[in-house]
Protein backbone atom coordinates (compact mmCIF):
# COMPACT_ATOMS: atom_id res chain seq x y z
CA UNK A 1 0.00 0.00 0.00
CA UNK A 2 0.99 3.27 -1.04
CA UNK A 3 2.97 5.75 1.64
CA UNK A 4 1.12 9.06 1.27
CA UNK A 5 3.11 11.94 0.27
CA UNK A 6 2.13 15.14 -0.09
CA UNK A 7 3.01 18.44 -1.88
CA UNK A 8 6.26 20.94 -1.29
CA UNK A 9 7.84 23.74 -3.17
CA UNK A 10 4.80 24.50 -5.23
CA UNK A 11 5.29 27.95 -5.58
CA UNK A 12 9.02 27.39 -7.06
CA UNK A 13 7.56 25.09 -9.20
CA UNK A 14 4.93 27.20 -10.85
CA UNK A 15 7.56 29.90 -10.78
CA UNK A 16 9.35 27.14 -12.50
CA UNK A 17 6.56 26.98 -14.90
CA UNK A 18 5.40 30.40 -15.51
CA UNK A 19 2.33 30.21 -14.38
CA UNK A 20 0.25 32.53 -12.06
CA UNK A 21 -2.54 31.64 -10.47
CA UNK A 22 -5.68 33.82 -11.26
CA UNK A 23 -7.70 36.09 -8.61
CA UNK A 24 -10.39 33.66 -7.91
CA UNK A 25 -13.52 34.19 -9.77
CA UNK A 26 -16.83 34.49 -7.20
CA UNK A 27 -18.94 31.99 -7.15
CA UNK A 28 -20.95 31.35 -10.25
CA UNK A 29 -23.91 30.72 -7.86
CA UNK A 30 -24.64 29.56 -4.37
CA UNK A 31 -21.58 27.54 -3.07
CA UNK A 32 -18.10 27.54 -1.92
CA UNK A 33 -15.53 27.62 -4.05
CA UNK A 34 -13.53 25.02 -1.66
CA UNK A 35 -15.05 23.29 1.34
CA UNK A 36 -12.80 21.03 3.85
CA UNK A 37 -14.80 18.03 5.33
CA UNK A 38 -11.78 16.48 7.80
CA UNK A 39 -9.03 16.16 6.33
CA UNK A 40 -10.09 16.29 2.50
CA UNK A 41 -10.38 19.56 0.66
CA UNK A 42 -13.32 19.19 -2.30
CA UNK A 43 -12.61 21.55 -4.59
CA UNK A 44 -16.14 22.72 -6.67
CA UNK A 45 -16.49 22.07 -10.53
CA UNK A 46 -14.48 24.79 -12.17
CA UNK A 47 -14.99 26.30 -15.86
CA UNK A 48 -12.37 27.09 -18.15
CA UNK A 49 -12.23 30.91 -17.37
CA UNK A 50 -9.57 32.86 -17.72
CA UNK A 51 -9.53 36.64 -16.91
CA UNK A 52 -13.51 36.91 -17.66
CA UNK A 53 -14.11 34.82 -20.39
CA UNK A 54 -13.87 31.10 -21.63
CA UNK A 55 -11.34 29.29 -22.85
CA UNK A 56 -11.87 27.46 -26.08
CA UNK A 57 -15.65 26.99 -25.08
CA UNK A 58 -17.93 24.61 -27.06
CA UNK A 59 -18.37 21.02 -27.84
CA UNK A 60 -15.92 19.13 -28.04
CA UNK A 61 -16.02 17.16 -31.37
CA UNK A 62 -17.60 19.01 -32.81
CA UNK A 63 -16.81 23.02 -32.29
CA UNK A 64 -13.81 22.10 -30.39
CA UNK A 65 -10.85 19.56 -31.08
CA UNK A 66 -9.08 17.61 -28.44
CA UNK A 67 -6.02 19.71 -28.14
CA UNK A 68 -8.14 22.81 -27.67
CA UNK A 69 -10.26 21.40 -24.82
CA UNK A 70 -7.08 19.90 -23.38
CA UNK A 71 -6.16 23.04 -22.67
CA UNK A 72 -9.67 24.16 -21.43
CA UNK A 73 -9.24 21.33 -19.36
CA UNK A 74 -5.70 22.82 -18.10
CA UNK A 75 -7.26 26.29 -17.53
CA UNK A 76 -10.27 24.80 -15.21
CA UNK A 77 -7.32 23.14 -13.13
CA UNK A 78 -5.55 26.18 -12.66
CA UNK A 79 -8.44 27.66 -11.65
CA UNK A 80 -8.71 25.17 -9.08
CA UNK A 81 -5.17 25.30 -7.47
CA UNK A 82 -5.94 29.07 -7.36
CA UNK A 83 -9.20 28.20 -5.43
CA UNK A 84 -7.07 26.10 -3.11
CA UNK A 85 -4.40 28.33 -2.20
CA UNK A 86 -7.17 30.85 -1.60
CA UNK A 87 -9.23 28.72 0.93
CA UNK A 88 -5.55 27.21 2.56
CA UNK A 89 -3.30 30.00 1.87
CA UNK A 90 -0.43 28.01 0.04
CA UNK A 91 -0.34 24.66 -2.12
CA UNK A 92 2.21 22.19 0.25
CA UNK A 93 1.13 19.50 2.22
CA UNK A 94 -1.41 18.68 0.22
CA UNK A 95 -1.96 15.24 -2.37
CA UNK A 96 -4.92 14.60 -5.15
CA UNK A 97 -7.05 11.98 -4.35
CA UNK A 98 -9.87 12.55 -7.22
CA UNK A 99 -10.48 14.34 -10.20
CA UNK A 100 -13.30 14.53 -12.33
CA UNK A 101 -13.78 15.47 -15.49
CA UNK A 102 -16.68 16.57 -17.56
CA UNK A 103 -16.35 17.15 -21.38
CA UNK A 104 -19.03 18.76 -23.48
CA UNK A 105 -19.14 15.80 -25.75
CA UNK A 106 -20.59 15.44 -29.43
CA UNK A 107 -22.39 11.80 -28.87
CA UNK A 108 -19.55 10.22 -31.47
CA UNK A 109 -16.54 11.47 -29.51
CA UNK A 110 -14.95 9.53 -27.17
CA UNK A 111 -11.66 10.81 -26.02
CA UNK A 112 -12.62 12.39 -23.20
CA UNK A 113 -9.45 10.70 -21.75
CA UNK A 114 -6.99 12.68 -24.09
CA UNK A 115 -9.18 15.92 -23.18
CA UNK A 116 -8.66 15.56 -19.36
CA UNK A 117 -5.12 14.45 -19.47
CA UNK A 118 -4.77 18.62 -20.08
CA UNK A 119 -5.82 19.07 -16.25
CA UNK A 120 -3.86 15.65 -14.94
CA UNK A 121 -0.26 16.54 -17.17
CA UNK A 122 -0.45 20.28 -14.46
CA UNK A 123 -0.97 18.28 -11.68
CA UNK A 124 1.42 16.03 -12.32
CA UNK A 125 4.20 19.00 -13.52
CA UNK A 126 3.09 21.21 -10.53
CA UNK A 127 3.02 18.48 -8.12
CA UNK A 128 4.96 15.72 -9.35
CA UNK A 129 3.35 12.30 -10.40
CA UNK A 130 3.13 10.84 -6.73
CA UNK A 131 1.31 13.60 -5.10
CA UNK A 132 -0.33 14.90 -8.47
CA UNK A 133 -1.69 11.67 -9.86
CA UNK A 134 -5.07 10.48 -8.37
CA UNK A 135 -8.45 8.47 -9.48
CA UNK A 136 -10.18 9.49 -12.26
CA UNK A 137 -13.02 9.62 -14.06
CA UNK A 138 -13.94 11.40 -17.60
CA UNK A 139 -17.26 11.57 -19.36
CA UNK A 140 -18.82 13.21 -21.88
CA UNK A 141 -21.76 15.42 -21.06
CA UNK A 142 -24.40 17.39 -23.24
CA UNK A 143 -23.77 20.95 -21.64
CA UNK A 144 -21.91 22.80 -19.11
CA UNK A 145 -21.98 26.16 -17.05
CA UNK A 146 -21.99 29.40 -19.80
CA UNK A 147 -21.30 27.16 -22.43
CA UNK A 148 -17.64 25.64 -21.26
CA UNK A 149 -15.93 22.72 -23.22
CA UNK A 150 -14.85 21.26 -20.16
CA UNK A 151 -15.16 20.65 -16.43
CA UNK A 152 -12.86 19.86 -13.49
CA UNK A 153 -13.34 19.10 -9.88
CA UNK A 154 -10.72 17.74 -7.30
CA UNK A 155 -10.63 16.48 -3.98
CA UNK A 156 -7.42 16.96 -1.85
CA UNK A 157 -6.03 14.96 0.81
CA UNK A 158 -4.53 17.03 4.18
CA UNK A 159 -1.13 16.34 5.72
CA UNK A 160 -2.59 16.09 9.12
CA UNK A 161 0.90 16.95 10.72
CA UNK A 162 0.84 20.45 8.83
CA UNK A 163 -3.00 20.70 9.24
CA UNK A 164 -4.97 20.64 12.30
CA UNK B 1 -9.58 27.74 7.57
CA UNK B 2 -12.65 27.19 8.25
CA UNK B 3 -13.91 25.53 11.68
CA UNK B 4 -16.86 23.68 10.74
CA UNK B 5 -19.78 24.53 12.17
CA UNK B 6 -23.08 22.13 12.27
CA UNK B 7 -27.11 22.11 12.09
CA UNK B 8 -28.76 22.47 15.13
CA UNK B 9 -32.65 23.42 15.16
CA UNK B 10 -33.72 22.39 12.06
CA UNK B 11 -37.12 20.74 12.85
CA UNK B 12 -37.71 24.17 13.87
CA UNK B 13 -36.47 26.18 10.46
CA UNK B 14 -37.87 23.61 8.33
CA UNK B 15 -41.71 24.07 10.37
CA UNK B 16 -40.92 27.94 10.35
CA UNK B 17 -40.43 27.56 6.25
CA UNK B 18 -43.70 25.12 5.93
CA UNK B 19 -41.72 22.34 4.94
CA UNK B 20 -42.97 18.84 5.91
CA UNK B 21 -40.35 15.85 4.95
CA UNK B 22 -42.07 13.17 3.03
CA UNK B 23 -42.14 9.25 3.44
CA UNK B 24 -39.05 8.41 1.87
CA UNK B 25 -39.50 6.10 -1.21
CA UNK B 26 -38.02 3.28 -1.31
CA UNK B 27 -34.92 2.89 -3.96
CA UNK B 28 -35.78 2.57 -7.46
CA UNK B 29 -32.77 0.00 -7.71
CA UNK B 30 -30.48 -2.25 -5.70
CA UNK B 31 -28.62 0.67 -3.35
CA UNK B 32 -29.20 2.46 -0.19
CA UNK B 33 -30.52 6.04 0.08
CA UNK B 34 -27.71 6.39 2.71
CA UNK B 35 -24.83 5.32 3.12
CA UNK B 36 -22.22 6.00 6.27
CA UNK B 37 -18.59 6.16 5.66
CA UNK B 38 -16.68 7.63 8.47
CA UNK B 39 -17.97 10.58 9.54
CA UNK B 40 -19.96 11.12 5.84
CA UNK B 41 -22.96 10.63 5.15
CA UNK B 42 -23.28 9.87 1.36
CA UNK B 43 -27.31 10.19 0.01
CA UNK B 44 -27.75 8.62 -3.35
CA UNK B 45 -28.56 10.62 -6.44
CA UNK B 46 -32.12 11.82 -6.15
CA UNK B 47 -34.44 12.88 -8.78
CA UNK B 48 -37.87 15.13 -8.19
CA UNK B 49 -39.98 12.87 -6.98
CA UNK B 50 -43.38 14.02 -4.95
CA UNK B 51 -46.37 12.26 -4.11
CA UNK B 52 -45.51 9.66 -6.45
CA UNK B 53 -44.71 11.37 -9.61
CA UNK B 54 -42.20 13.67 -10.72
CA UNK B 55 -41.90 17.58 -10.12
CA UNK B 56 -41.23 19.17 -13.88
CA UNK B 57 -40.14 16.19 -15.72
CA UNK B 58 -38.07 16.53 -19.12
CA UNK B 59 -35.21 17.83 -20.83
CA UNK B 60 -34.13 22.09 -19.40
CA UNK B 61 -33.57 24.79 -22.43
CA UNK B 62 -36.46 22.24 -24.35
CA UNK B 63 -39.60 21.05 -22.78
CA UNK B 64 -38.42 22.65 -19.22
CA UNK B 65 -37.47 26.32 -18.27
CA UNK B 66 -34.75 27.49 -15.71
CA UNK B 67 -37.31 28.40 -13.02
CA UNK B 68 -39.42 24.78 -12.76
CA UNK B 69 -36.21 23.09 -13.22
CA UNK B 70 -34.96 24.99 -10.17
CA UNK B 71 -38.11 23.96 -8.84
CA UNK B 72 -37.41 20.40 -9.44
CA UNK B 73 -34.22 20.60 -7.62
CA UNK B 74 -35.77 21.62 -4.43
CA UNK B 75 -37.43 18.75 -4.29
CA UNK B 76 -34.77 16.54 -4.90
CA UNK B 77 -32.92 18.04 -2.10
CA UNK B 78 -36.41 17.46 0.21
CA UNK B 79 -36.01 14.06 -0.44
CA UNK B 80 -32.30 13.81 -0.06
CA UNK B 81 -32.99 15.15 3.88
CA UNK B 82 -35.76 13.07 4.22
CA UNK B 83 -33.32 10.41 3.32
CA UNK B 84 -30.70 11.67 5.96
CA UNK B 85 -33.20 12.22 8.26
CA UNK B 86 -34.82 8.45 8.20
CA UNK B 87 -31.46 7.29 8.43
CA UNK B 88 -29.76 9.13 12.06
CA UNK B 89 -33.21 10.03 13.04
CA UNK B 90 -32.98 13.90 12.77
CA UNK B 91 -30.91 17.05 11.02
CA UNK B 92 -28.66 17.94 13.74
CA UNK B 93 -25.56 17.81 14.38
CA UNK B 94 -24.88 17.83 10.24
CA UNK B 95 -22.66 19.87 7.63
CA UNK B 96 -22.86 20.28 4.12
CA UNK B 97 -19.82 19.23 1.99
CA UNK B 98 -20.30 18.77 -1.31
CA UNK B 99 -23.49 19.01 -3.54
CA UNK B 100 -23.72 17.73 -7.30
CA UNK B 101 -26.51 18.43 -9.45
CA UNK B 102 -27.39 16.87 -13.16
CA UNK B 103 -29.49 18.44 -15.12
CA UNK B 104 -30.96 16.67 -18.16
CA UNK B 105 -29.91 19.39 -20.98
CA UNK B 106 -30.79 20.25 -24.16
CA UNK B 107 -26.98 20.91 -25.74
CA UNK B 108 -27.22 24.48 -25.70
CA UNK B 109 -28.57 25.12 -22.44
CA UNK B 110 -25.96 26.51 -20.43
CA UNK B 111 -27.39 27.64 -17.08
CA UNK B 112 -27.15 25.16 -15.34
CA UNK B 113 -25.92 26.53 -12.08
CA UNK B 114 -29.24 28.42 -11.95
CA UNK B 115 -31.23 25.31 -11.58
CA UNK B 116 -28.93 23.53 -9.07
CA UNK B 117 -29.54 27.05 -7.14
CA UNK B 118 -32.76 25.53 -6.50
CA UNK B 119 -31.53 22.62 -4.70
CA UNK B 120 -28.77 24.97 -2.75
CA UNK B 121 -31.03 27.99 -1.68
CA UNK B 122 -33.30 25.21 -0.12
CA UNK B 123 -29.84 23.41 1.73
CA UNK B 124 -28.98 27.38 2.95
CA UNK B 125 -33.20 28.63 3.85
CA UNK B 126 -33.02 24.96 6.18
CA UNK B 127 -29.34 25.16 7.85
CA UNK B 128 -28.15 28.69 6.94
CA UNK B 129 -25.19 29.40 4.61
CA UNK B 130 -22.35 28.23 6.92
CA UNK B 131 -23.63 24.91 7.42
CA UNK B 132 -25.43 24.08 4.18
CA UNK B 133 -23.30 25.92 1.76
CA UNK B 134 -20.36 23.27 0.66
CA UNK B 135 -18.54 22.56 -2.64
CA UNK B 136 -20.33 21.63 -5.49
CA UNK B 137 -20.81 20.84 -9.07
CA UNK B 138 -23.54 21.60 -12.02
CA UNK B 139 -23.64 19.36 -15.06
CA UNK B 140 -25.59 19.36 -17.49
CA UNK B 141 -26.76 15.26 -18.77
CA UNK B 142 -28.15 13.67 -21.60
CA UNK B 143 -31.41 12.21 -19.54
CA UNK B 144 -32.00 10.93 -16.09
CA UNK B 145 -33.71 8.14 -14.26
CA UNK B 146 -37.46 8.40 -15.08
CA UNK B 147 -37.19 11.35 -16.60
CA UNK B 148 -36.56 13.88 -13.87
CA UNK B 149 -35.20 17.15 -14.91
CA UNK B 150 -32.86 17.36 -12.19
CA UNK B 151 -30.71 14.68 -9.65
CA UNK B 152 -29.09 15.57 -7.15
CA UNK B 153 -26.57 13.81 -4.61
CA UNK B 154 -25.24 15.23 -1.46
CA UNK B 155 -22.56 14.58 0.99
CA UNK B 156 -22.50 15.66 4.19
CA UNK B 157 -20.06 15.11 7.50
CA UNK B 158 -21.24 14.13 11.16
CA UNK B 159 -20.42 16.59 13.92
CA UNK B 160 -17.99 13.68 15.79
CA UNK B 161 -19.20 15.36 19.17
CA UNK B 162 -22.98 13.90 18.40
CA UNK B 163 -22.65 10.77 16.34
CA UNK B 164 -20.34 8.04 17.62
CA UNK C 1 -26.80 3.90 12.55
CA UNK C 2 -25.54 0.86 10.76
CA UNK C 3 -22.53 -0.98 11.99
CA UNK C 4 -19.97 -0.96 9.93
CA UNK C 5 -19.53 -4.61 8.20
CA UNK C 6 -16.42 -5.41 6.14
CA UNK C 7 -16.63 -7.96 3.28
CA UNK C 8 -14.34 -11.69 4.36
CA UNK C 9 -14.00 -14.76 1.94
CA UNK C 10 -14.69 -12.70 -0.89
CA UNK C 11 -12.34 -15.05 -3.11
CA UNK C 12 -14.08 -18.02 -2.22
CA UNK C 13 -17.23 -16.27 -3.09
CA UNK C 14 -15.20 -15.30 -6.30
CA UNK C 15 -14.83 -18.73 -7.34
CA UNK C 16 -18.26 -20.49 -6.68
CA UNK C 17 -19.51 -17.41 -8.98
CA UNK C 18 -17.43 -18.74 -11.35
CA UNK C 19 -15.97 -15.15 -11.47
CA UNK C 20 -11.88 -14.87 -12.24
CA UNK C 21 -10.23 -11.42 -12.13
CA UNK C 22 -8.62 -10.25 -15.38
CA UNK C 23 -5.77 -8.93 -15.58
CA UNK C 24 -5.63 -5.12 -14.55
CA UNK C 25 -5.55 -3.01 -17.69
CA UNK C 26 -2.94 -0.26 -17.78
CA UNK C 27 -4.47 2.99 -17.70
CA UNK C 28 -6.25 5.12 -20.51
CA UNK C 29 -4.26 7.79 -19.50
CA UNK C 30 -2.57 10.21 -16.72
CA UNK C 31 -4.33 8.72 -13.44
CA UNK C 32 -3.79 6.05 -11.02
CA UNK C 33 -6.72 2.85 -11.03
CA UNK C 34 -7.05 2.79 -6.68
CA UNK C 35 -6.17 5.90 -5.04
CA UNK C 36 -6.23 5.59 -0.93
CA UNK C 37 -6.96 8.75 1.05
CA UNK C 38 -7.60 8.07 4.85
CA UNK C 39 -9.64 5.03 5.00
CA UNK C 40 -11.06 5.05 1.95
CA UNK C 41 -10.21 3.69 -1.85
CA UNK C 42 -11.24 5.65 -4.86
CA UNK C 43 -11.63 3.25 -7.95
CA UNK C 44 -10.97 5.20 -10.89
CA UNK C 45 -13.90 5.16 -14.00
CA UNK C 46 -13.91 1.84 -15.45
CA UNK C 47 -15.80 1.13 -18.47
CA UNK C 48 -16.71 -2.06 -19.38
CA UNK C 49 -12.75 -2.98 -21.12
CA UNK C 50 -12.81 -7.24 -22.00
CA UNK C 51 -9.94 -9.07 -22.49
CA UNK C 52 -9.15 -6.15 -25.12
CA UNK C 53 -12.12 -5.33 -26.48
CA UNK C 54 -15.64 -3.16 -25.28
CA UNK C 55 -18.47 -5.21 -24.32
CA UNK C 56 -21.65 -4.05 -25.43
CA UNK C 57 -20.39 -0.74 -26.37
CA UNK C 58 -22.82 2.23 -28.14
CA UNK C 59 -25.36 4.26 -26.92
CA UNK C 60 -28.10 2.81 -24.91
CA UNK C 61 -31.56 3.60 -25.76
CA UNK C 62 -30.30 3.32 -29.28
CA UNK C 63 -27.81 0.55 -30.33
CA UNK C 64 -27.66 -0.88 -26.87
CA UNK C 65 -30.38 -2.39 -25.32
CA UNK C 66 -30.90 -2.63 -21.42
CA UNK C 67 -29.90 -5.83 -20.59
CA UNK C 68 -26.98 -5.68 -22.47
CA UNK C 69 -26.19 -2.27 -20.80
CA UNK C 70 -26.53 -3.97 -17.50
CA UNK C 71 -23.74 -6.93 -18.42
CA UNK C 72 -21.16 -4.24 -19.98
CA UNK C 73 -21.87 -2.39 -16.01
CA UNK C 74 -21.01 -5.93 -14.53
CA UNK C 75 -17.94 -6.02 -16.48
CA UNK C 76 -16.84 -2.16 -15.53
CA UNK C 77 -17.73 -3.34 -11.70
CA UNK C 78 -15.43 -6.73 -12.01
CA UNK C 79 -12.67 -4.48 -13.65
CA UNK C 80 -12.70 -2.36 -10.48
CA UNK C 81 -12.69 -5.53 -8.32
CA UNK C 82 -9.77 -6.24 -10.35
CA UNK C 83 -7.40 -2.66 -9.49
CA UNK C 84 -8.90 -3.04 -5.77
CA UNK C 85 -7.11 -6.17 -5.57
CA UNK C 86 -4.15 -5.23 -7.19
CA UNK C 87 -3.81 -2.17 -4.84
CA UNK C 88 -4.77 -3.76 -1.91
CA UNK C 89 -3.41 -7.64 -2.50
CA UNK C 90 -6.78 -8.87 -2.09
CA UNK C 91 -10.91 -7.97 -1.47
CA UNK C 92 -11.45 -8.43 2.54
CA UNK C 93 -11.49 -6.01 4.85
CA UNK C 94 -13.37 -3.37 2.60
CA UNK C 95 -16.98 -2.40 1.72
CA UNK C 96 -18.78 -0.36 -0.59
CA UNK C 97 -19.08 3.39 0.04
CA UNK C 98 -20.55 4.59 -3.19
CA UNK C 99 -21.13 3.67 -6.68
CA UNK C 100 -21.47 6.26 -9.37
CA UNK C 101 -22.67 4.95 -12.71
CA UNK C 102 -22.81 6.80 -15.89
CA UNK C 103 -24.67 5.54 -18.78
CA UNK C 104 -24.42 6.72 -22.09
CA UNK C 105 -27.63 7.67 -23.05
CA UNK C 106 -29.83 8.60 -25.70
CA UNK C 107 -32.22 11.32 -24.78
CA UNK C 108 -35.34 9.20 -24.60
CA UNK C 109 -33.41 6.65 -22.21
CA UNK C 110 -34.74 6.74 -18.64
CA UNK C 111 -34.14 3.46 -17.45
CA UNK C 112 -30.45 3.95 -15.85
CA UNK C 113 -31.02 2.42 -12.65
CA UNK C 114 -31.83 -0.96 -14.74
CA UNK C 115 -28.75 -0.75 -16.52
CA UNK C 116 -26.52 0.05 -13.24
CA UNK C 117 -28.25 -2.56 -11.31
CA UNK C 118 -25.90 -4.89 -13.53
CA UNK C 119 -22.74 -3.51 -11.23
CA UNK C 120 -25.04 -3.06 -8.10
CA UNK C 121 -26.00 -7.30 -8.18
CA UNK C 122 -22.41 -7.79 -9.08
CA UNK C 123 -21.17 -6.08 -5.83
CA UNK C 124 -24.07 -7.95 -3.82
CA UNK C 125 -23.36 -11.24 -5.19
CA UNK C 126 -20.07 -10.99 -4.12
CA UNK C 127 -20.06 -9.03 -0.88
CA UNK C 128 -23.47 -9.74 0.03
CA UNK C 129 -25.85 -6.70 0.51
CA UNK C 130 -24.80 -5.28 4.02
CA UNK C 131 -21.48 -5.23 2.68
CA UNK C 132 -21.75 -4.46 -1.49
CA UNK C 133 -25.28 -1.77 -1.56
CA UNK C 134 -24.06 1.60 -0.88
CA UNK C 135 -25.08 5.00 -2.26
CA UNK C 136 -25.56 5.44 -5.41
CA UNK C 137 -26.14 7.73 -8.29
CA UNK C 138 -26.92 6.64 -12.04
CA UNK C 139 -27.04 9.47 -14.67
CA UNK C 140 -27.31 9.52 -18.51
CA UNK C 141 -24.44 11.02 -20.22
CA UNK C 142 -23.82 12.02 -23.57
CA UNK C 143 -20.43 9.68 -24.64
CA UNK C 144 -18.52 7.54 -22.86
CA UNK C 145 -13.88 6.72 -23.30
CA UNK C 146 -13.80 5.04 -26.32
CA UNK C 147 -17.52 4.36 -26.82
CA UNK C 148 -18.15 2.35 -23.99
CA UNK C 149 -21.63 2.24 -23.12
CA UNK C 150 -21.42 2.05 -19.35
CA UNK C 151 -18.85 3.45 -16.58
CA UNK C 152 -18.73 2.97 -12.88
CA UNK C 153 -16.66 4.34 -10.14
CA UNK C 154 -16.51 3.52 -6.89
CA UNK C 155 -15.28 4.41 -3.25
CA UNK C 156 -14.79 1.61 -0.98
CA UNK C 157 -14.26 2.31 3.11
CA UNK C 158 -11.25 0.00 4.78
CA UNK C 159 -11.73 -1.82 7.81
CA UNK C 160 -9.01 0.38 10.15
CA UNK C 161 -8.61 -2.87 12.35
CA UNK C 162 -7.26 -4.83 9.34
CA UNK C 163 -5.18 -1.86 7.12
CA UNK C 164 -2.95 -0.03 9.22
Amino acid sequence: MELPVYSSDVEQKLGALGISLPETASPLALYQPVRRGGYYLYVSGQIAMSEGSLVHPGVVGESVGVDLAAQAARVCTINGLAAVKKFIGGLDGIRLVKLSGYVASAPNFHQQPKVIDGASQLLIDVFGPEVGMGARAAVGVSALPLGSSVEVELIFELDSTVYS
